[in-house]
């Protein structure tokens, strides 16, 4: 095969050593990938608003795929939030974050494998507020047709392509009538055209309620962006946190940016105990994406079995590894 | 003392059952109440825009403190949800939902004791939608000072008269910089007027994944409407759901309604199956509401004391009790 050119952020924080992580378990097995590394600007770049240089979306946009470490957004004013700046300028309208048990990290709960697909673009994330006079402000929620059918036909494309049997839309039409029901509406349009994919509708309240009692119930969920970004998280808090949990953003024409959805840790920084699974797991989703699907299994193997058999965990999972112990764990089971 | 009158809304379904369970156990504890009754009426009332009469929501009005089961918004066209007519023409600002451990009833998590408390009358509820162009639609979420510093001021006073320790403000203000940014300031002003009290403010998405992680790193939790509903119900689920959380809503003047929040259960009405426990639980809030603490105690210990043997438990809870053999046993452990 071709070597395929992907870009790298590798982030601020504990950035750098994760993703120097992932670029030793891919030299491992061989991943024919070639990383550009890109990293975050040191002043506002005007063309993209934010501390993310025009270069460094440009490198994305031209390879169709990328990877990124957590990015701290610095203080200051004028200038976009980094996440956001990347899913605007690279019409990331999907964000797709697998959650599973690990097998050998005991949580509360045993046997999950969602799925959660997070409308990326638009919903409370307008950036439209103002205040109407004096203590009075609003925020506007927008609801396109557009966007709504475009992550419910990434949805349902997945649940089809995955093997998933469900898709359950996540909303609040019983109150937001017309924005989370134009929404629906999308779904349900999609789903008449998988009838092969079963398909339901809950409201946010009750589907929090009944992750933390049965997370089994679910399968495939989409939903708009605010509720994604809540549930998400929930969700991943039931497997073990944002440091075992992939995610991968979704564009136009197949563009991909995967990340490590967790924060930059600047406490740990530099000191070699970070946890570089989520990061791992997230370019292993990169590949699977690709269509590199045997070196996917292979990594995603040798990391779920350095984990089970726990001699090699970091801190944060109670273990005493560095991140380059567990780093060489992963590579010794490829 | 002398009797107080209180509303008592049965509501719907399974209503009525667990509303005779709390006259019962109310009498057998020789509460000093005197129950005035309403329904849910067969039409809409002009005056409410509801199927809630204007006498009944009168009737509360009178007398200052109410219960209410579930009712179910039947369905039809051009009237208002009961629930939200119930808070909007009464008034009732905040919603508190105290959630902790049943001993003896066994979850995933243990020793929870956290209270939510959620404004309720605006934000996200406002009911103000609609469409810009095809395909394109809006809803306005609303925060003012007035209802932000409101909800904000109950909370640091329960807070303080329930010695509680510490109060968290759950947000979303890094995207909406606005309208959650005035709920945090406003949360920031009371906060200064009890330094006894720690305050914290955490981010909603955060909030779930901790409170999936470790719900006891939480005590009071004070949010926007929203946000409310959707961390009440998933700290619902930590400790076994609808049927077994108290909710209190508060008005001005002292004005209160207790509620079971869960649904009204066609499926079992009339059946002498349902669990009266949130509805019983409610009347304890409302009778601590009421300053008749003694008889509070002894109820509320009656109700623990029967969950906890378990011989009497509902089927909800794993057990073969009727609602009567359940009500029976709470008043002979009075
Ligand atoms: C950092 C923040 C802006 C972001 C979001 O709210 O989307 C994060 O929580 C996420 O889920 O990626
Ligand atoms: C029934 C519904 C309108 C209501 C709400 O969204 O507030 C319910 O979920 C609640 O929490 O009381």
């Amino acid at each position: 095969g071709e070597t395929i050119r992907a870009t790298l952020f590798p982030g601020d924080g504990i950035g750098p050593e994760i993703a120097d992580s992932v670029k030793q378990v891919f030299k491992a097995a061989s991943v024919p990938i070639e990383w550009e590394e890109h990293f975050v600007g040191k002043e506002i770049d005007p063309r993209t608003g934010s501390f993310l240089t025009w270069e460094s979306l440009e490198s994305v946009r031209r390879n169709g795929i990328g990877l990124k470490g957590p990015m701290a957004t610095p203080i200051g004013k004028g200038h976009r939030s980094l996440n956001l700046t990347l899913r605007k300028e690279l019409g990331l309208y999907a964000n797709v974050r697998p959650c599973y048990s690990l097998p050998g990290y005991k949580t509360r709960y045993d046997d999950v494998n969602l799925v959660t697909i997070r409308e990326n673009t638009e919903g409370e994330y307008s950036g439209l507020e103002h205040q109407v006079v004096r203590g009075v402000v609003e925020s506007l929620k927008i609801i396109t047709r557009q966007a709504s059918l475009r992550v419910a036909e990434y949805a349902f494309y997945y649940a089809k392509t995955h093997a998933r049997q469900r898709v359950s839309s996540i909303h609040k039409a019983n109150i937001m009538k017309k924005t989370d029901g134009l929404f629906l509406q999308c779904c349900r349009e999609v789903a008449e055209k998988y009838p092969e994919i079963q398909y339901e509708e809950v409201i946010i309240d009750n589907c929090c309620m009944m992750l933390v009692k049965n997370p089994t119930l679910f399968d495939v969920l989409v939903m708009p962006n605010l509720y994604g970004d809540i549930i998400s998280d929930l969700c991943a808090g039931l497997v073990g946190g944002l440091g075992l949990t992939p995610s991968l953003n979704i564009g136009e024409n197949g563009l991909a940016l995967a990340e490590a959805v967790h924060g930059s840790a600047p406490d740990i920084a530099g000191k070699n105990l970070a946890n570089p699974t989520a990061l791992l797991l997230s370019a292993v989703a990169m590949l699977q994406h690709l269509g590199l699907q045997e070196k996917a299994d292979q990594i995603h193997n040798a990391i779920l079995k350095t984990i089970e058999e726990g001699e090699y965990r970091t801190r944060d999972l109670g273990g005493q590894a560095s991140t380059a112990e567990y780093t060489n764990a992963v590579c010794e089971h490829l």
